[in-house]
């Protein structure tokens, strides 16, 4: 088949690649028939990602149609349209069934496309683990390309915000506005926010989050303009959705007493300056992590299906890929109003 | 002064009164600016009232200017223009001060316009009592109208859905669409809501329901329409807001396994046939009390400030206070699309 | 295999009966080590059961070893010795796999020895259908007869404590002192209670009660009593552990302001003259249902192995199975200090 | 009248000291029964307080008489026994009344004794502002020791254990067991907590924690000690009451995946190296802040009446206020196993 492989920093290579087999009798084979590439890939792309393997499959979002199971899975039959969780656990441990897979019991969860040991989603097919629980029919009413988001994007957007113990009526920021910080601006208001300031160095994505309701602000002044906003008091609840010491810093300067910060942006840096005697003076609750997607489905499906929540609105571009290597570069560049980058075999 | 008074079975009369005057050093006299007739009113106009007194002030619903406080009153203060709980505690004891006036340890709650003992605000001036806590200055972006509806009526709405257990994608109905069921419907998706039903006999609530945002139903056929929509699982979380033995059943009817029926109506049926059966096998919750209105302060004045919720729409007349018995009439015959009666000294 | 059989009011019989069978693919058959009688039992006992059905094998709480699964079984293996869960469902749908066993989206919910339809565990064998998610080994650390408790009698005194919203440092009511009950009123300090009142019309087991912390209470002046012990204010939370329109109202009588009645007793009314003007003035929470044990699970494992729950003191008589029909007597007629019977295969 | 002043690190005298008198309209002057001295005021013994004043009185936690008001005092009369709360908050402001006086929106919450804008309560007698608010009419069942104890110690204990989020069933560790850890073993156990493990470098001190039921742990060894005994999950909350980059660190190593850490230590530096990529992959809540003492008290007040929560047993001293250098001696040094000094006037 047909795959986007790492060959190392800004090196993405479609090329030819063995078809995926059952190795476990709970896998399952997913023809891809869409995929697409997430900001936590970018990390990859430019040589930092998570292993020292070569030529292995990136990826973790896909969208696609079961061409073969393993003899343990009930749920999937062959036939089936399914969303993969970008998230993957055991599917058997008593934290997958929770749905929580990051807290998986064997494997303390595993995403796609990281290493070797567990192969990319930006291919022509993909073996998915634990199928019956990391994977799940599209829903009716759901389309491919909302399905396709709440693979990772949308779910991880709106477990930040619920990360953020947002309350009816309460204060927002959000800190970087690529597709999942603009989502998470959509999902704070569905969590009851009266107000959501956003916050990105590019005006566009700003634009973008004013017509989902926010109010844009610029980074350079955020700290001044919601003080004078707020009368001082800052935020409630602060998401923050770049990853990296100076957006959670910044985050942990936005919110108010007794108030947030949620950290899902991919944090690769080891150790982090923590602001600690001022947060032990406002009582700030700082929390951060990765999205058990699966989790959130019972949750989003609703959302999306009524059309609450519109994820495709920010699929930025949709190309072949075979086009991958400047799909990345496209999205690396932030050219043409790149948001999400679909990818279609 | 000028006051509806209440002098039997659909005769409200505009006539003069005395003057308020302080009682307790809590007290404060409000210089009303505008009041308005709720649904409740209708149990004393159809002379089903709560007591057997003749010739008090009803109506509690009510904004205006401080014009004279006692000398216990700390956070008012003479001008300050005012919202008026509808409900009353004493403002002082350990449950007033968390907001929960229904459970006033020295009163248990009470209301303005029931009786003689406490005279109502449709009148030209009132009487608060604990005014420090009772009412409160009406914060700044929010108009007069908009406190207005603050007083009682979208409180209750918003009590009522927060008593619904209302989850993130949950599928909720409100069963009477007055202006408090309408404003229940919008703080539904507030709440999180994926999808309101909306009942009620006239079509023209309905349709206001549905610019709301709701799934207009006839109650006619409510049970089989949902049950078809939702796939046989019926609604997460009901909300009555009529009060009435047969609508409380239908909510009954209308809400699924493990689901919550929240009941804002104001109910005077001493006694209800409750499923108890059925309940136990679903796995119900039934809820169902008055609203502390100002627990609900601080979260619908940053809804209402941000244009979230917009209350005012549903004001459909604004009449001079020496037109109240005609507005009462108005309003008890749901003629020409009423909604809120606003009446103006 | 022996088995207690229904014939009739107070009519179970020891008798000879087929063998049970895997008749799906994710049952199991269960050899039964020990199994109880729960006051649920006592129902069908007086002949007032759930269906028409003559000699079907009646009990629903067994703990036992797996001696046959079926090819779909995969979390449990031949030789495991497991808990079975009362409450039964398909064990595949999004609600069991989310421990909602009552709301499953296949069946609404089973039980084991209700009719022929799912023979009971008062037997020396048991079919177990979904028995991946309907059963569970007994982690370390945890009796055979503490597990017998765990799969029924303690899950739902904990799900009846949880449902009664039992804050830090409430006042708790429990009505009804059978094991259940009982084990309620250690779930209600476990959930924080700083006052639990425990009323049953047997001084003995108000006598047990007490040495469990509570606060033993005659039915017969509880609501005299409770409102003076707490100056007028009532309960926070009550648990009725009885079933029947008498409890169900005393316990709505000693609920305070805002507060909650859980029930859990078995109701068999189809209606109840539920007090309804007064629950809208005290603005009350009224829930109702059974339990899904596995959904229990989780929360009780680690306090009945750390030693903070100790359900077993609450066994009375452990006898052959072959006693069947004494033992029911016993425990219908409450002599010799009866409460959880055990029988053994 | 006598007081206990600061002069430098490690010289507090008791000397002679103006009377408090009142300063604004809602003070109170209250005459001290008993005092204590709280962990924190080591920080000022050690010469590391929180301002560069001298001769200023010290201490924050105090019971006794009312013996003057100002006139807007409207809750508290002269010869009411009082408790005061540690934290002080302006007792006007929307957050005060909600409890909340860190988020005072007029002053951002204060404490007595740090420096001389606020005088402590190691005295003859203290000023409390905002009397109505920050003090408290003791309650009938609750000895004068008890309420000192509620005054700082227990609030906070309880405090960081909510903070901690801890679930029913839950594994629990407490770093640190001065008078206020000891209370946060008690207070997780009140919580659900099923089992809770005890570090402190004192053996004593952990045979206390071992008294109150938990599992004593041996700091230096406590992560492998945990690891084995939970099988690797670690804990599900973590309590670190300390204050230190050091001891925060154990406790964010102690945690387990999507666990709390809850600081209730005080803590001086104003930046710690947080583990962000570990948090990050574990998905952890770090929750740090110091407590509303009144807020706590509506679910304390009931837990100490009725005896689940005895904190007068971590009263290791009385002696008179004139011997208050030698307590603080004794207490820095940790001799004759010291916890809670309590001093008398």
């Amino acid at each position: 088949m047909k795959a986007l492989r790492y060959y190392g920093a800004r090196d993405i290579r479609c090329e030819s690649m063995d078809d995926p087999t059952i190795a476990a009798e709970g896998d399952a084979i997913i023809k891809v028939d869409r995929c697409a590439i997430c900001g936590s890939d970018l990390h990859i792309y430019h040589g930092h990602g998570f292993s020292e393997d070569m030529g292995f499959c990136v990826g973790h979002e896909a969208v696609g149609e079961v061409v073969e199971i393993g003899r343990g899975v009930k749920r999937l039959k062959i036939g089936d349209k399914v969303m993969i969780s970008a998230a993957v656990g055991c599917g058997a441990c008593r934290s997958c069934i929770a749905g929580n897979v990051i807290a998986c019991e064997n494997n303390g969860g595993g995403c796609y496309g990281l290493s070797a040991k567990l192969q990319g989603s930006q291919a022509e097919a993909v073996r998915v683990p634990g199928a019956d629980y990391n994977a799940q029919r599209i829903p009716a009413g759901i389309t491919a390309d909302q399905a396709l988001m709440m693979t990772d994007a949308l779910a991880t957007a709106w477990f930040g915000a619920k990360n953020a113990d947002i309350k009816s009526g309460a204060t927002v920021a959000v800190v970087g506005l690529g597709p999942i910080g603009l989502m998470a601006v959509e999902s704070a208001y569905i969590l009851g926010a009266a107000r959501v300031y956003a916050l990105d160095l590019v005006p566009e994505r700003r634009a973008l989050a004013e017509k989902a309701g926010a109010i844009a602000v610029d980074p350079a002044n955020a700290k001044d303009f919601i003080r004078e906003a707020t009368q001082g008091r800052m935020c409630d609840s602060v998401i923050e959705a770049v990853g990296g010491e100076r957006t959670v810093d910044l985050a942990l300067r936005l919110v108010g007493r007794r108030g947030t910060v949620s950290v899902i942006g991919v944090c690769q840096e080891r150790r982090f300056a923590f602001p600690l005697e001022r947060a032990f003076a406002a009582g700030l609750t700082f929390r951060i992590g990765t999205c058990s997607v699966p989790e959130t489905w019972p949750e989003l499906i609703p959302l999306v299906q009524s059309g609450r929540l519109k994820p495709e609105r920010y699929i930025s571009h949709v190309l072949p890929l075979s086009d991958g290597a400047k799909a990345y570069s496209i999205f690396d560049g932030r050219q043409d109003g790149a948001l999400k980058m679909v990818l279609q075999p």
